[in-house]
């Protein structure tokens, strides 16, 4: 019962992350103004490649996608339909659409694929690397297939910094004894609101550079 | 034994595809004047990238160049042979010569890969997925390892919607009560013969562009 | 007993091999001059990446760092101790610098990866492309996130020839009758050697080039 509510959480954030990641796909696509079947590879790729790269290190079968294919179904679908509304109306994406969705799927992914490992047993290190392999790889195959790769080096480490740490405050809340329903929510929202927060206020990581 | 002439199909498409990729990589390998260990590397990931994220993503072991070894030794044997032979007769291989060995590649692997998922209970969409992935992924590392980027997001999205309408045709084939050794092998002519009208006749995908 | 050995050996060079591999991550990253978490990224990318590649083509799990992840911590703090130390000092790393701990890392994980796929009973020809996916996949992922496609293309092919012929010698000296432990070592031995004679002497592969 109380695992049935665990497992529900889990299934929340993977649809909410789905969604909040394959909308940065397509924002990606449109701005790069690909043509139809490469926005909907985008799009996929996108949404489920650090679920996917996540589930073959840990050993997990079979693939989120692979038994959920409703979703494949739904995010090719709002791709087309989205693809002609943005056509139709003339909307210009600029490039600061991409950053709510991308925020949004950080913070749910990076707090899914922590707690996702945590439940398999493994210790708060590798639960928060996993959560950064969830949050990080999508976007980065998004990155190198619309040949931004320069952006890598720099865009990805906020993200990863954040996602990590998000991790090991997600395991601290369940170490304090807070069930793991409410840690993995509020882990996901502080991410969120970190990397919302360092968006508006510039914030960066300390560098080699000066 | 009717699982028997099953099996045998899908091992002479793997042959057929392997020996295309193979090709193809061959070549691209040749246009960009590689060492001769660059040619052996890019025909091997050409010929074996797409089944062996294939049977990653399904979860299948042994992949199958470890299970038979004979065509590594083969392909390799065949590039270094054949590199000697275009290097002493001083052939200059245009870009176009790419175009035959991918297209018989896309077409073979694509139905094979479909076929493949479909025998393991998949769904007709899983199983396009995987037709799609088999027959473009190979050609897509290659790609990035010859540092042609840009061509992923233009040239592959046509492969991909051809394999994967391809892979819908084949299932639907079946549904209709023919047997899987035919329509398998309907499945590759089609893709095949498909891409090659679309490269005579410079068909195109919708896109934003206009 | 012997066996205990053997695994002691192994567990060695996957030490020694991660340390070296990491050093080489690290000097990229300072030469890119990348910001903090983009050094530990690039660390444990380049120590990690080969073995994780072999491990999921050979279906061996748990992976070596979620199961060791005390080596994670090593390899990360040791990432953030050199990085002050460097800056603090304004040493200069030239693109030399890389050179010895890439050798060594090459022929250590060129061994490992041999030695394990032997181990695990494959042949002489699938051991030595084990090595050489070992010995290649992170330094490959890592010119690839620090966006220098080309060096791929060149400076990897006498990389994988080296650790091929390197793995069929491990695999000769087995089939002769020598210790499993001696030859791996001997083994990473040659090709460290071999590596840093090709870069003193300017060794180059046969081309296409003229």
């Amino acid at each position: 019962m109380q695992n049935d509510i665990a497992n529900q959480t889990l299934q929340i954030l993977e649809i909410i992350g789905t969604l909040a990641f394959g909308a940065s796909g397509l924002i990606a696509a449109a701005r790069k103004k690909l043509d139809m079947v490469g926005v909907i590879l985008l799009v996929l790729v996108t949404a489920f490649g650090g679920g996917t790269l996540r589930d073959i290190l840990l050993d997990r079968a079979p693939l989120f996608w692979i038994q959920n294919e409703i979703w494949i179904w739904l995010l090719a679908g709002a791709a087309i339909l989205i693809q002609f509304f943005v056509k139709a109306r003339n909307i210009e994406l600029n490039a600061r659409a991409i950053d709510w969705p991308d925020a949004i799927g950080l913070g749910v992914f990076a707090a899914l694929g922590t707690q996702i490992a945590l439940d398999m047993g493994h210790s708060a290190l590798i639960a928060s690397i996993m959560g950064v392999i969830t949050a990080a790889f999508g976007g980065l195959i998004r990155d190198v297939l619309v040949a931004e790769i320069p952006g890598l080096v720099n865009d990805h480490q906020l993200y990863a910094s954040l996602a990590f740490v998000g991790g090991l405050f997600i395991w601290l809340l369940q170490y304090l004894g807070l069930d793991s329903n409410y840690s993995a929510l509020a882990g996901a929202l502080t991410i969120i609101a970190a990397r919302i927060l360092a968006m508006k206020l510039g914030w960066k990581l300390p560098s080699w550079r000066n």
